[in-house]
């Protein structure tokens, strides 16, 4: 048995058949741009769709019973009852009736198995599921231009009630802080997300006027600043990047230590592109954390780790959509 | 049918009998003090529980099957498993088998229907219960000395892995703000707790060096402000009063985006003695708070209410401590 997953991003829509391993064995992917109209969307999905369920009769026959389920990863609000995307920034949507048009586009076979969810909560499912995390509560945290995430309870998403829970990147830490995109001071995102690190490294390459450090050396500009050089730099010791990491991991543990006193999870996945440099960082967090934490004099206290699951390879969009339906 | 509700408090024991109705109708009350052993509470949770049973008893036969359930609520971590209250601050308790003493010093048939559970937790569950709530994510937030809570997701109390679960109070939400207790800076119950309140308008005193506002005239001294004369003072339209109010709002609201961005509930109920001046302040809260959340343009948002349940009595723990054997 195979399922669809469908990652839909601001850039392009990927899309892939996935078999029971968790593995993709076909993959394809359309370019959107900023004025791609919901219309074009849902066009190219559902060809997308279609070509893959042929690749699958290609594998074996009776391919449209072969697909157990297909999941589409939407980055904003997906309602599953109207089948409407209520709100997607980066797509520019609002209440767009996305599934329904998607699903009336497929054989009705096809639609009773098609899904969607926001692809934070996607990527949670996907990591819990790959991941084969057995515990009560578990919480995945995305750091990525901001901070994305999903909460399982008992093996089930915590959607709330207006399924936009989980917005980890949008919880305050400092309310004098810097201007958020969402209306808000210091959230969380504009102090630990991929993107903030990078800006706050960029900063102390600003301060560093006899450009002594290697942050410079790494990039000849400091708008070429990105997540690999920054990491070379402090991997080389370079004083200037350890600075800006020790800063960097206080933020993150502010935030996670703030997550822990709410939620007591068993265990807090991180994810996202920078947790492939965890080793240097992902202790100092968990030693700060250890010592902040209300429970500190716990016997049992949250598992902080990085995502162990096949989502953790770069279709982490693919298969955490295609699983969708499980929860 | 009976339940037996016993609220151990930092100053005393108020236990009571409890019909079916939620109804406390035979009550008494042990003094504790900060050099009260465990061994002593034991002794008088035991002996309060054999009189409520007897007069249990005088209501009715068969007493001992006539009780339901004895619920014990505790200003600390409870954990079931091992009857231990494994950390309770205000009681200077670590690690106390205090559930599995208790229990060896009942009849066998009310031993085996005892329970115990964090204060805070009871009170939530308590309100659910009696409040009559059918929501899928309920929040508690208790504004007191300092702010405690509970999460009830799909009728079940979210303990956490360790049963610390939902310390509201300790959310940061200002890393760079002002010591809390818990050893991190600028936590939630600093600045929104009825305590922080009181603080505020206190130092907004301080700054009135002509002593004009009612606050003054309210509390001959700075000492003796308390919720009370505050709240008169707001009443009576005095300026400085109002702009302290003014600022706690804008906390409280902090917080309280932070919970919902985070988790969504459907429903967080404010409880806590200064909720019974809800009128001079709720609104203004959930005016913040509606213009800040991450959801705002969603068609359902939680819902921001003041407690409702027999719990919003003075009896909140007793009756919370009743009901903790139902989720």
């Amino acid at each position: 048995m195979y399922r669809i997953g469908i990652d839909v991003g601001g850039t392009n829509i990927a899309m892939g058949l996935v078999d029971e391993s968790y593995r993709i064995i076909r993959k394809k992917s359309v370019k959107t741009d900023e004025n791609s109209s919901p219309e074009k969307m849902i066009q190219s999905i559902t060809e997308g769709i279609s070509e893959l369920v042929t690749e699958a009769g290609n594998i074996a026959d009776n391919a449209l019973d072969l697909i157990d389920a297909i999941g589409i990863g939407v980055p904003g609000t997906a309602e599953p009852d109207t089948g409407k995307i209520l709100y997607a920034n980066n797509l520019g949507f609002e209440d767009v009736p996305f599934l329904t048009e998607i699903k009336a586009k497929l054989d009705p076979h096809l639609a009773e198995k098609t899904f969607f969810e926001n692809d934070a909560n996607a990527a949670a499912i996907g990591e819990y599921i790959t991941g084969d995390y057995d515990v009560p509560v578990f919480v995945m945290v995305t750091l990525g231009t901001g901070i994305g995430g999903g909460i399982i309870i008992n093996g089930k998403l915590l959607r709330g009630c207006n399924y936009a829970a989980a917005e980890f990147g949008h919880m305050s830490i400092n309310i004098d802080g810097c201007d958020c995109n969402c209306g808000r001071k210091g959230c969380f995102e504009d102090y630990a997300s991929a993107t903030a690190l990078i800006q706050q490294a960029k900063e102390a390459m600003e301060q560093d006027d006899g450009r002594e450090s290697l942050l410079w050396k790494e990039s000849a500009a400091k708008d070429e600043l990105d997540g690999e050089k920054f990491f070379r730099a402090v991997k080389a010791g370079d004083k200037t990047a350890e600075k800006v990491l020790a800063g960097y991991c206080n933020y993150l543990a502010e935030g996670l230590t703030n997550l822990i006193n709410i939620l007591q999870p068993d265990v807090i996945v991180l994810s996202g592109g920078i947790t492939r440099a965890a080793d240097l960082f992902l202790d100092k967090v968990k030693e700060k954390v250890a010592r902040d934490v209300y429970s500190r004099d716990s016997r049992i206290n949250t598992e902080i780790t990085i995502a162990r699951g096949i989502t953790d390879s770069g279709d982490v969009g693919i298969i955490g959509a295609a699983l969708v339906d499980k929860m």
